[in-house]
């Protein structure tokens, strides 16, 4: 039994509407510390490779900069990304929806038929040119559906139609598409990693396609789906001749509008969000020697165990032997049995009758309170 | 460091509203049964005196009968009480509200002024004839307001008007008391040991006095209280001289609309409902060796700490170094600062926004759910 005064890593996800995974660090941490004012705490703000993602690693060190460069609608927008060294050398964590994302304020207003991914492309382009080969891009919450056209125009990728003339990277343009040409692609990315963070593992094209299943939510009409998804097919059979690489075909491909399909296209790999941040801030090194952890979402369900950030969390900790208990916003009873699986305690936010409002409100003092509450219940244990 | 396979002591008060304490206990033992199939577990359903008091204490032992007396109303009911055996002879365990409830279906549907306790008299009569000379009263949920005269002329003694005739020992007949006789007032009372449970501490009369503070919720009218509460005074005088006892002044002598008074006046002595309880399930007994003990109760706040059966079950487990966990309905997050002095741990039911209505109807579900969880991190830092 280890000293009284515990080793505790806070290792929670964003509480996705409330708080960003840092905040929930730090309100638990708050109630740990009212039970254990002397507990060596150890704050690893986990993400899932999505919104946060960049927030998390850089709370563990690095350095946050910013670029500017189109966003989805071609405005120029103020992005911000990361560099972290490592021993293989530094190391940049993009976040794509930081460039093209649903929250951009210009790209919702333009039609997705104009929506680019441009300024993606444009952003490797500055890293790379400042000395970056190292490259974690995080999709999820991308405005737009160009399959990656974008990206791989502004790397270098030549569109053009049947008389020759240059086509805009964006479903408008690449419906006039004939020929496609890759001479020009940045040399450099041969010699980049490129690390595809994302949950998503659909393919570029078809029925579990991007157009079909994410295009509706940015405004792709339903009688609008076939013909676009032809659209992006050809460029992808186009852009994979040229490249002389396949990729359109790969799980993953279809996320972030075929981001995923384009950054496989020049050498990306997809890896689970969840375990490149764990590696990012150094999660292996925080649990070492640790007594407990927590972890937490905004939502618990089954789900949970398809690798988020609390699944992952857990594994890294039961190869340490750290047990792991689970502080949610919210947390599916139907799911307990399986969670119990891999998590030493279950637990949501609410004191009693509580609304939705009222727990993202008061979300922070909730997760003191709780935390506290379970500490205790530790801390009583370990007598 | 006790052995894995640990003794837990279940000692929770009814949720009120949702679930009587035995079957708290159960929904509790339930829960830890997933975590630990071979548990030592020790279900000591709690009451504080009032409603559930009888079942929690036959929950331990003893036997359960029923015996008609006349209601509030005067219509004969079945109430239900309770005896056990003790070192010092049999005691019985009587709840008023079995018997002038205020959900006794004739009771409320007659006016307060013609409401009385006789059916209390005759129900102590008739297990004095029994033999039983130890009784534990739980008062709380009465429907009457009689300052307790039913039950003493129940027990004999004589109340006149100026003319002599019989007065009705109701607040109607009392408005016309002159005199009170008590010569044959039962003598085996004399040789009683009356044990009164309530948490009430208001005296007889007065602007803390029962018909003001607890009149108006049986009915008594506001421009009703002064008189009645002067009638019953009245009473109260002539009675205390019959008798050659004062009572009405005493703490407690206002609960149960005066049975408070009714019953110091004839030896009985106030206790803490919970306390009693206590001690009759032999939740010290229980407690010894244990290695946890979970409380819990309908809403946990700062009241709890005033001798409630939570507080009550946790102050008798730190004696004994037991920690105890608090898992009740909700937990008023104000009252944590305090609570947290006496519990290892306070939880509620809601596992997510929840409504009180889905916190009731699912609270054994709910509970079992939680029980679980709690041992989950009691199991963890076991380990």
């Amino acid at each position: 039994m280890p000293a009284d005064i515990p080793v505790i890593v806070i290792a929670p996800d964003s509480f996705k509407g409330s708080l960003d995974a840092p905040a929930v660090c730090a309100a638990i941490a708050q109630g740990l510390a009212r039970v254990w004012p002397d507990a060596d705490l150890r704050a690893c703000p986990m993400a899932d490779g999505g919104e946060g993602t960049l927030d998390a690693v850089l709370s563990r060190g690095g350095t946050r900069m910013t670029r500017t460069v189109a966003g989805a609608s071609g405005v120029p927008c103020s992005a911000a990304c990361g560099v972290v060294a490592s021993a293989d050398g530094p190391i940049a964590v993009i976040e794509i929806a930081q460039v093209v994302g649903i929250t951009e304020p210009e790209g919702m207003g333009v039609p997705v038929a104009e929506r680019s991914t441009t300024g993606i492309g444009a952003l490797i382009r500055q890293l790379l040119d400042e000395g970056i080969r190292r490259f974690m891009i995080g999709l999820g919450g991308s405005s737009t559906n160009d399959g990656g056209a974008g990206m791989l125009t502004a790397l270098g990728l030549r569109l053009a139609d049947a008389h020759g003339r240059v086509v805009a990277p964006t479903p408008a343009g690449l419906a006039t598409l004939a020929a496609i040409e890759a001479a020009d692609l940045d040399p450099r990315l041969a010699d980049s990693s490129i690390t595809i963070m994302s949950d998503v593992n659909n393919p570029l094209n078809g029925e579990r396609g991007a157009t079909a299943i994410f295009g509706p939510q940015k405004g792709v009409r339903a009688d609008e789906v076939a013909s676009l998804d032809a659209t992006i097919a050809r460029f992808a059979a186009l852009a994979e001749r040229a490249v002389g690489r396949s990729a359109a075909a790969n799980a993953g491909a279809g996320a972030a509008g075929g981001l995923g399909f384009a950054l496989q296209l020049v050498g990306g790999s997809f890896h689970s969000g969840a375990e490149v941040v764990a590696g990012l801030i150094g999660l292996d090194a925080a649990l070492a020697g640790a007594d407990w952890a927590l972890t937490g979402e905004g939502r618990s369900d089954a789900q949970t165990l398809l690798r988020k950030a609390p699944f992952v969390v857990a594994e890294r900790a039961r190869a340490q032997r750290v047990p792991v208990t689970l502080l949610s916003g919210a947390v599916d009873a139907r799911a307990l049995p399986e969670l119990d699986r891999v998590f030493a305690g279950c637990f949501a936010l609410p004191a009693g009758p509580a609304t939705l409002a009222d727990c993202i409100a008061g979300a922070g003092a909730l997760l003191a309170d709780r935390a506290e509450q379970i500490a205790r219940v530790w801390a009583a244990a370990r007598r």
